[in-house]
């Protein structure tokens, strides 16, 4: 059975084909169009506080799903040229990261790897 | 049956609440760490032709997947904060962006809807 | 008498072609590589507070400074492939902006033009 | 005598000053808002070809004329927060990157320096 993540990589690569967008779509320039993306979330939040960026209205809400959705397409997009798996990237990644920040030695702490390994 | 994007969006959770660093989640602050990892993809791509993008080394290729899970990840968490189902907000996009852009007025342009809505 | 902008342009501009790095110089190129050091800037503050943001270490205020001249360099070549003189660029966008903002209307709030506009 | 960029930069100053803009402009803010920017800059030139980029039209080049006041605009706001001088940080960076990049191994290779310097 289908995923609902195979489903709408399926329909954003059909969205795309139905369009004839594939010839725009270098990864170079999806990754363009990725950044745009989520500048226009970065847009939503510059100027409130961080209290006030998970505090907000129902219609500024509905204006950052419609972003979050933006940058989802193009990641996928990204993901369909390059011949890769999001899901299996995501565990790996998430596998290494376990590894290089340890629950127990960087609980509470957003210091990087690199500084609080130097200390 | 749980599908692979709810199980990698289980495993991000935890990974942060294992960590504590659930204060430091902000939307403000994670759309921050979102566009940088962004431009960590942007950075692979920024001096190649659209062509070498499209034609990346293995060790590259490797890299850049990194790169997509990162953002995935901060993507995910984004959402989490937000209470936004991905998936539904991308078929909600999907719906307006073909409105918005008829397959049959533009087939292979990249002009924006704005642009060929002028003319 | 040459202004120290003009001397920084012309070091920028000398620092390039001593490489010839202009074949890498597309606008289109030296957007992305604007965009990214602009976010290695962001990631200096993404898990600051505002506050911890203006009250840097002297180590990190510069590597801070280094980013700011990343992104003006990149700014410079930008302009310069463009043909473009940013002084006379900024004050044309102040003169412009004065009208869209005019400072008794938006004192004291961030709200953006077309908000406050509209309300 | 002030130089043309001290001018705008006290422009730029007297602009946030007048709106009492300057409670929203903690550094942490302002490179938010400056990478909005920035991706304006790119957005122009994210479907067209690197030759494109360096061939605007007349009324899209006006277009980008301000975008790219609007970077430095924030630039500049930044440098100002944090005390920091822009043109002696660039004079700084070119200084190092003369080191890193020395004219003679670096000559129209775009590869960076951690790469060239392994091999």
């Amino acid at each position: 059975m289908a995923s609902d993540f195979d489903r709408i990589r399926k329909q954003v690569r059909q969205f795309v084909v139905e369009r004839e967008w594939d010839q725009f779509h270098s990864p170079k320039n999806l990754s363009m169009a990725l950044i745009v993306e989520a500048a226009e979330m970065v847009e939503h939040f510059q100027w409130l506080t961080e209290e006030q960026s998970g505090d907000l209205s129902a219609e500024k809400l509905a204006e950052v799903e419609l972003e979050l959705a933006d940058i989802q397409i193009y990641l996928i997009s990204l993901a369909e040229k390059l011949k890769l798996d999001i899901v299996a990237a995501v565990e790996k990644k998430l596998a290494l990261n376990a590894e290089k920040y340890p629950a127990d030695q960087v609980r509470g702490s957003s210091r990087k790897y690199t500084e609080y390994k130097q200390s």
